[in-house]
């Protein structure tokens, strides 16, 4: 099963090392990985997206937990969440195509950041579904490069 | 200096952690990471911001070149490049402030995610000064939870 689990962790050296290794160790390969600052800067929050059984799953993150440097785990996946991925791609521009690229980009309520004289890059944020239902559209006009931020997610309402 | 280096992997057990204990046995602190999908399944795309000296992040990018697994390494920094980073933030409502939050995050063209009885979840996809200057005014009312995927980036125009 896909899980989404976020850390609160210290901002140190070695921190994320010793996380990916957790992972790693266990066999389990992650779908997509993400640090990024806080509210407060002395803690990054990491959101990992992984699949494997739930028993391992609930395994890792208990390990997670005890790593010194690591204030707070929450697996995600049986709570209501939000969760947003972020895309760009340097989509090729063929002769007389670029109307209708940016309708799609439109229609996606996606911005154009780039435009070069045979490309432009197009800038995405929404759930994976999103991202991927524009990506196929693209695919007609030929992708040159894509990134993805992968998952970040937060849970609904108050606590 | 600060260094945008983006790296083609494969999406194999244990790359990750490999890149990751590159930087972290020279002691360098990454600003920020991210992995994510590509235009291809087999390839991931990570993203490092990290801050030190030319000459040592020029290194530990000819080191990560030499990482199996690891196809194409590329230091932004000198190019022509654009980036972006996603936020999503929970921001306490005080009574009657609702409409001066909406107003907040029209102007920065935000999207509210999720409204809850004494919060809303907010949006923000953007360069970093522009997800810091909304961050800013949203201190305001009292910031509960954030998380940012941190910098994804990609060079401009055609190669």
């Amino acid at each position: 099963m896909r899980h989404v689990i976020t850390a609160l962790v210290e901002n140190k050296v070695g921190v994320l090392a010793r996380i990916v290794g957790l992972f790693t160790s266990r066999g389990f390969n992650i779908d997509s990985l993400t640090v990024g600052e806080t509210e407060n800067p002395e803690l990054s929050r990491l959101t990992v997206v992984v699949k494997g059984d739930d028993a391992t799953i609930e395994q890792v993150r208990k390990q997670l937990g005890k790593v010194i440097d690591v204030i707070k785990v929450i697996d995600l996946t049986d709570t209501p969440y939000v969760e947003r991925d972020l895309l760009l791609v340097k989509v090729n521009v063929p002769p007389g195509k670029r109307g209708e690229i940016l309708e799609v980009v439109d229609i996606f309520r996606g911005k154009i950041i780039d435009v070069g004289q045979k490309d432009v890059i197009i800038e995405l944020s929404g759930t994976e579904d999103k991202l991927e239902a524009m990506i196929k559209l693209l695919h007609t006009y030929g992708i040159k490069e894509m990134a993805r931020t992968g998952q970040i997610a937060m849970a609904r309402g108050s606590k």
